[in-house]
């Protein structure tokens, strides 16, 4: 069962702008019609709050165990996408944030879903 | 005969925006003119309605045999990808949709063909 | 000798927006200056105007005929792009055109030409 | 149903050793079990007796005609391969022959097949 | 817990000598150290026994619930490689078989391990 | 230690827009928390003011020995950058500068982070 | 030493808006500092202005030629960007002129260096 | 029509093993049934008898133009690999020689045909 | 210093015949001359004996901790290569063992060094 | 003028058997005949005599600076390739040395020419 609780964050570096881009190539869960493991990349992008306005940045190994928490939850393409970007919304209360994930193929069929918060700004739309 | 019925659908995941995006390798019909076979791949792309307005998503097995219902039509490129955008347009009446299709080469010449309903963001028109 | 009556169209399918793109990897031309083959890609893309005002399509073989009527004319990289243009525009009148020639290369420097007719979008300008 | 006899040969141009290779990147059959498509690529080797002892080559049309005689088969990969293996085994005796079928993923798992008959030289085998 | 029982075999085509490749991506276990998980490929290839001697060939299907049930067994590398060996062994006894398993990287290093069985033909052997 | 001392800089070469880029595939640095070194590519790109009005640019030997100054440091991905943008900040005070570093997997993750200062043009940003 | 004089230039062929793009792989000066050769590609891009009001295209020998010029000069890499901007800026007035040299490693750091005149069409900006 | 009187050549430098490939890509001759142009890529390898036995190379640009003697010419994939064998075999009267044409595809089939004559080392049979 | 000891093993699964693939990305010295640090990817392969006599392989963190102790010496290419193989063959005593490393270019030239022990498989060589 | 003079070697590591490989992916000669440079590639692979037997390796950078006096020479290919053997051969004596030349295309045609001295290892030839 994916756990928001894992998530575990840190203080954002510095006010200076800042992009912060995760790829996790390993990312696995069910397909809760079929049984079968579902197998994808998930892409998080997002920029902090100032560290004056107390922004926060989610920590890497905290960040692979709650991914790691879906790998034997039966979920569809699309709540994978909306569940991560809310848990980590909800979580670092960033600026904005992007998630894309990317699944490889099932019936000769490979899909991509994106899902965002906030103003994404224009050059990672579509990404 | 393409068959629009095989197509079913679910009801969207949340209000949240959502970008859906599915590449299918294998589509296979048959040039009307030659009676040869035609091979390509149909890349899909929609946002669709709002779950609490009654969006809904195809299904990715129904899109499958929706799409194998073209293997034996004697039909042009630009026809599969207008009746594409028409057939998953009337049953998903999302916010917007794309079907590019991508033909391997005749007589030594490649061909895409894009066609679009509603507003396609920026970033995916011309992919 | 470049054939502009060997281009042949049939009416667009519909008046729905489509944009067409065709490559041709195989084109060939002489150069005037030394007498050697040059080769190149052609890339056509267009949006004919609407079925209900006449739009047409230029027909594939025909358009693989008209380029092989270069074969043995000793032409320039840009004169060749400026034709192709003018062929087909005076063939289709669409409401937009681009046409991209990629050569191999001469004397280690590759070259491409772009040309273009009415208003083409912002997402093909520069591929 | 495959069909050998679409299959046309011609004589073999001289008796000087020759690879004869052939790529066909569009075959589809349909598999037996499920009656969904399978996709593949099938690649044919082969050395043809020489010319003065009756040697032929098989004819690159009628090759892709035989080949499209698949199309509606329900058949296995391996059933697939030896039948090509067989059915071009017969109809030019050639000095040794290769077909190597290379299948698009199913349920995550991609599959080649290898055939043979005669001596297939040392560095066409595992390839 | 890896459960041979689910493999399935069904008899050879014939008696003529085919190599079957089955390759799967989307495989993953357990690290029996960290509990994290390992994600691979595995690749299997064989030359049944001829069909008369009794030959048999996984079913495609079958295999993939094989290799399904590692997906939460603790297990090192060289374990899992040498147990599909020799449960595949075991059910297909074929003249040959080879299993090489490539492993995403951990802590910046890539790892690929082979077994074999019997007589590998000298051409697969280190791929 | 991070040392911007070893920063030169000589005059930039004329008052003409310039883009400089430098990409530096061989950065290395310790993660402070496990102590195990992180590999990562750096990418600089700025517009220096003109000449004259005292721009300058930075000198590529001086660059790879600052980087080399981080070989043995405990420090964050995102603090690096920052680090990065603001050394070089201090010392070309430049139009625009953008700092992407680019990380080899962590347990299966990766990661960019980009950090700029000023007006970056919009056809860099998200690169 | 740099020869503008090498180049040479012939009529645009028409008023229609061209944009030509000329790709040298092969171009190669010193570094005043080492003495050590430099290896890089040069990138040309331009509009020239119409036939009509005088408009020249660079004729594609003597463009060689002019670079070939460069190979025992001792120049950075800004100056080398720097004067073939303000060399083919000078001999065709062109509406606009893009110059990207991008040069093999040195010490483990690419460059990309970038210079402009006139208004470069956005869709080639940072390219 | 190919025209052997083209071919040149010059006294191999040594008597030391040399070996020498040369790779057209820009092959072009024409199809005897249909008339349209085939376009494949040439690929020759040889080694010259030793200088102090009288042996040459082909000189480059002779080679091109006896490649460029095929451009209109009616001619089978396999005639041309057999013909080029016999004339380059001809004029230089090498240890071995090796002639490989890789053709673009034609009906979703590409073809490779390999010609050989004296002694090929094992190394490059089958390339 | 290169420390050895770091080196653990573990006794190798079986008796049946493995050969063990590990490829580290990060490798990283210094060049003795220079001082500048130098980048390259370490590929070990190796057979250890039979469990049955005692064989054993390396465990993967204690050789990721063994070439980290690498990072701050002073030594050249062909010294690194034979150190690892030294002391790995001292640690295991395999069956084989091979020892590729690949650096990463200094003045436009990568180099690749190879060391071995043992009976290398005909296979592996030259890999 | 080539150098020999600028090779310097150093004593090989040990005894142990040692394969070394040099590419420089920066050479740059003269074509005799049309005075145009040529630009390519040159592998080194060798293997020194044993230390104890006074075996030498080639020093890198020296190595480099042999390359460079090439830069200005009026040379062809062959004689490239034959000389670096030969040069190399005397300068290091070494147990077999080979030395293969991979050039940019000139009028379409690359080429590759390979020379030998001393039993080159199987696995080597033809590469």
């Amino acid at each position: 069962m994916p756990k928001p609780g894992l998530i575990e964050c840190f203080p954002a570096p510095s006010d200076a702008p800042l992009v912060v881009e995760h790829v996790a190539d390993e990312f696995t869960s069910v397909c809760p019609k079929t049984g079968h493991p579902d197998f994808g990349t998930v892409t998080l992008r997002y920029t902090p709050r100032a560290a004056s306005a107390g922004g926060v940045c989610v920590e890497l190994k905290s960040l692979k165990l709650y991914y790691q928490s879906f790998r034997n939850e039966g979920i569809y393409y699309e709540a994978v996408t909306n569940t991560i970007r809310d848990h980590l919304g909800e979580a670092m209360k960033p600026l904005w944030l992007q998630v894309v994930t990317d699944w490889k193929g099932r019936g000769g069929i490979r899909s991509v879903i994106r899902a965002e918060a906030g103003e994404v700004p224009a050059h990672f739309r579509g990404r």
